[in-house]
């Protein structure tokens, strides 16, 4: 019997309006984290690879469809909050990846709210804690790239 | 018996001194991508934390001391590269981090060369594609960090 020991790998994506805004899901009460708002994602489940994960994960929570080729890197986060029960003490890795390009309109596919934030209205709300990691580092990057000094990520 | 259908894990470290360089490995004649320049570190074992493995790593390659908890997330690459053989169709995930605090000198002890390069001269080594992706990342936060308008790193 598997003992868990490998990381489980969580791929969320960033997904931009062209006014910067970031399209954020707000978990749905009764489950883990519920109330929290994350960036929508989930499990790469076995024999898959992380950007048709996301494609899928996106298309079954909220309806967007992405393409996979689209989806780049933008930072990650490792923890021990077990996203569900039964993951116990494995080691958490989400992969955070950004794209604009998107077809389609949120829906609340499984129950949960979703809105577009800008990077730093999202700032303030509730957030687990690895799905925060992941805003302050796109933070970071947002005001280096239109110039305003922020501190680096680290 | 396992069918290696879950991702490779594989940790990085950008390691960098006050001037902004970076410490590289070329890997040694004989194995897989012999002769390429990589950001040292190498796979996550059975039960190890990403940061913990990463310490592990390049004490035994170098003989440098670094501390779990200043190594900060700077960007991932996913592929099929695989690193070593038997690793086959294995999806890698390539998670780099940063840190400018280690102990020690570069010492060459599994037969690699090491040295520090500028980000940009990096940029003009014969890298394998995951470091590739990595180093273009680490110069887009580089050139934006410094102000010098650079594209995002998507």
């Amino acid at each position: 019997m598997e003992k868990n020991l490998t990381p489980l790998v969580v791929v969320a994506a960033a997904i931009t309006r062209a006014n910067g805004s970031v399209l954020l899901h707000c978990r749905p009460e009764g489950g883990d984290h519920a109330g929290l708002w994350e960036f929508p994602g989930g499990k790469v489940e076995l024999g898959e690879d992380a950007r048709s994960a996301l494609v899928r994960e996106i298309s079954e929570e909220c309806g967007l469809a992405l393409s996979a080729a689209s989806l780049a890197p933008l930072s990650f986060a490792v923890g021990k909050a077990a996203r569900k029960a039964g993951d116990g003490e494995r080691e958490i890795l989400l992969l955070l990846f950004t794209t604009s390009e998107f077809g389609g309109t949120p829906q609340s596919l499984e129950g949960g709210k979703w809105d577009w934030f800008s990077p730093c209205t999202a700032a303030r709300l509730a957030m687990s804690p690895l799905d925060r990691e992941l805003l302050d580092a796109m933070i970071a990057r947002e005001r280096m790239i239109t110039g305003e000094r922020g501190l680096p990520t680290q």
